[in-house]
């Protein structure tokens, strides 16, 4: 479905989930913060034990990649919901970052290499 | 630019810049989960000794803004790159759990209440 | 019990723990890193939704109290598994940054404002 | 030093820190948990691309195990004001947890595998 929804259906169902149950009076920006670290916290613990490359492997088991895809979900959900309590445009964000990623990181350079 | 962009525009533009540095070889999902929560926590540090409503206040400042965008920005990016090294589409995983969040916590029962 | 505790006192509690377990293999400070930052998220929980000041009347409630210590307690077993793994002496780091943020912080300048 | 010095000695001087800056305004539950969470991220950020048995490598070099024992310091600072802030008795709460562990994970069950 990534290649026929936009962000702002994403959003849109977001805000009207948020919406319907009066929830804007909890969703502020420092909320909001927590909350996405603490989703993220929660991702991370799939992975506190394993290897770097079993990692990879692991998420070839379908309750595994079911659970992991919910947990970045929750990640993401409250991005959206940061970015319609703020008004924040997010592909706007996304793409500014990149092409300043690009300059930090030039490819002829940084072939393999991780930078700073 | 929300409402015109797809989640895989901004997959192939994540794919793209990771990809032209050779930099999949560190992509795993162990990895990029520690990723999003580092920069989840990016994001806090603006509002870690805020009140819970000034923060929205504080939102409205040009310079605090753009800084917290960028930093959401990161967060998505490693999630786009997280969907990108495992196959996961993001979409689908959103729309899933806000179904399942809206059978948890029902419109009539939760208005302006926290559920569990 | 903090007035007789040492920190090698709990740092042998803990290390008895692990290693009666055979748990060394997994505690290398990647591993350890990633544990700090998940139960610092289960300490976060507990205030998510709070207004700041509410978090401070919210401890004197004795259940939530125990929860919470819990969770405190767990940000610390592995805090001193990580010195453990690594050998490095816990009250030399914390007094040494003490020292650096006297510095950093002059109590003539800084008196009740945030420093960066 | 973790030989002599106790986690009173710790706290008083974290006290000390705190109060002569005129900071426990700040110092409530909510925005301790923000911190000690953000600075978990800071360890994490010195492991994010490594290898898990190459991090223990690593923490051979002076620089990086110099750099790392001060981000542990910082959490534990902040897990020390924690206490300090609501009253809790860290030993007490360690001590708890690790009994209550040592039910969860049987030695005779457990060696050398991780529990639930």
């Amino acid at each position: 479905m990534d290649s026929t929804t936009t962000l702002s259906d994403l959003r849109d169902a977001v805000d009207h989930f948020v919406g319907a149950r009066n929830w804007y009076q909890y969703h502020t920006p420092k909320n909001l913060a927590m909350s996405i670290a603490i989703e993220a916290a929660e991702i991370m613990e799939h992975f506190q034990w394993r290897e770097v490359g079993e990692s990879s492997e692991a998420m070839k088991d379908p309750t595994l990649r079911a659970e992991v895809a919910d947990e970045v979900a929750d990640v993401l959900i409250y991005c959206l919901s940061f970015a319609n309590a703020t008004g924040i445009d997010l592909s706007e964000a996304i793409y500014k970052k990149l092409a300043r990623n690009e300059q930090r990181f030039p490819i002829s350079t940084t072939n393999g290499k991780l930078g700073e």
